[in-house]
């Protein structure tokens, strides 16, 4: 079974599941530039989230390149991502809509954690199939970044309590430490890794 | 006519009903934890037609993966398949609205068994198609599950006008009996059965 | 310049069209099988919709089959055929709020007559481009069909003054005529024409 | 890495896009013609947001197919535009509903400097990584309407202070001015472009 149709389908939802969140913007009541003020938390709420779902977007792209073929366990895994990351659109908006308030923005987070932790069994799903001499098991290496993020977001949920900004300031910092792409999948396939230098790294 | 085509306009269907369904799920009234609690229901009705819509998805893509060639007839009736499973986001939030209620629960009851029928005309058609001998033909077999798919449905629909939860209990069951992907199909795609086999069977 | 891509995005648009019809459908207010009468006119508008936009999309799908190459002008003529199509969501909500008005019927009219009229614009675009001697140019043949139905719907605008009803039973009718797929072109693909047999027809 | 994935993802953001401004014009109030009255100003701004996205998607198309690799730069770049261009139904919307108002004008002009400028962007990124000797670096040569247009689109959104409506047809005189389909890529990949001639462009 080829990865094709199931990249196609992923690439489906996230392209529905990013621009649904702009039918959640609605527009500004009232014609002047005031009433663009009011939108603008929603605004903020929705960049974030469009910076998350293309790294979500960018980074599977990276893993299916690296994976040459799929089981039904991994479709599910794969089914199991979209479906958390289907919950941004409506976590967004609450987000939006009350911005300083501590369930919206824990909820958000929540949103954030459970893909983190579905990207990660969809990525054992495949190491698993594809082998632990594949090119994916040796680039995605130790892979930190992915490690990090959910204690991340489970400190922003747990600071959502007490100060809900600062869950806000991690939530942009992992976008932040994200938007640098998966350089490591990217060099490995262009240049196979050495025995020797995997044992340093 | 090849199945690409056909593959991919059901996924985006798919994808978009997926997602669609989302879309229904509002966010809260208020900024307090209370607030989720009363969109709980809807969640669940949502959860539970996800995966079932996953399940159609991921059937969907081992049966054309089993087809070889489309025709005219096999096109309507994949049209006819989406249009049942395009029904199931309106179901599914009017049962999420009154989760209790007879109606709801029975409509959403209809809005999986007509799915069923169709999907079963659907692969009698491919069948026809490929003749008795494709690797479709076998793999499908005595296609227990499918038999047995709308008659619980049915009885589901007949126990939503007494105790609607025993009915979301038959809707949960089936989900369950199918979450365990179509390995029929899958193994004998790898292992052409042997004559000998399907007579056992 | 190949058709692939203009393939893959009249899927996506259509697919898109198709499904965002359901999303005008709303939930009954209400939990009983009372309210599912109300919202009767708003189905039934969707399901003849639907079937519209079905036939649009397997008679496109056939064009494209016979057509090798597409050019700056067929993408815009292709463009111009989903601005209409995009167009029959929002007239088939109107008509099933209004199903016995005059003005809804009128423009529900309106969106089927101009598909069907920058379908034939297309239609030529690609016949020029590919040539009169074309697989498309003689499996169009005469092509009764796609001349006719400009015309009935016309005469449905018409009656839509006089007696609405039978405006819709033309949709109907039309709907009809077209679910016999268009069996001409999958003919002459399979079977090259005899020249002969051409000025016969 | 080749392009196709891009491609399809993009295709997916931008019928969606398209799509979704249907969705903001709301079927009238009433079900007289007089109601059709009322969602003029929204119907033609949903024309020629659709004119728009339809130039945006055509060449994007011809730039894309002028690609051969893809790296992570790009697809973020790309990622950058299609965020651009995601605003557009919500600036749409607004200007629909207060036409003649400066905010919504000046904000729509905004949703067409923007992606103006991540095409640009866009398009320097793949000559970048393709090289200067590019068959695209050569079809683009001085891109005059690219230069043009975001200037233009700057004069729109100063005039919205003035009277709205000259920046509507500067938005009307621009689309004409694309509406001719970028055919200077097209026709330098039927005929690579000689060098002598290159100079005197």
């Amino acid at each position: 079974m080829t990865t094709e149709r199931m990249e196609a389908f992923s690439d489906g939802v996230l392209a529905i599941v990013i621009t649904i969140m702009i039918l959640e913007l609605k527009p500004p009541d009232g014609a002047g530039f005031g009433a663009l003020r009011e939108v603008l938390p929603a605004f903020l709420a929705y960049v974030l989230s469009f910076i998350y779902l293309g790294i979500y977007w960018v980074n599977h792209h990276h893993m299916l390149r690296a994976t040459e073929h799929v089981n039904g366990k991994i479709l599910w895994a794969n089914l199991h991502l979209l479906f958390w990351l289907s919950l941004v659109p409506a976590a967004t908006a609450w987000l939006g809509e009350h911005p300083a308030a501590t369930a919206p923005t824990a909820v958000y987070g929540l949103t954030l954690l459970m893909p983190s932790i579905a990207y990660f069994i969809l990525q054992n799903a495949i190491i698993a199939h594809e082998g632990p001499s594949s090119s994916l098991a040796a680039a995605v290496g130790g892979d930190v970044k992915g490690k990090i993020s959910p204690l991340l977001y489970l400190a922003a949920i747990g600071l959502a309590f007490v100060r809900p900004w600062l869950a806000d300031a991690i939530f942009v910092l992992v976008a932040l430490m994200w938007l640098v792409p998966d350089r490591r999948i990217e060099s490995r396939l262009s240049h196979p890794p050495h025995p020797a230098r995997l044992v340093g790294e």
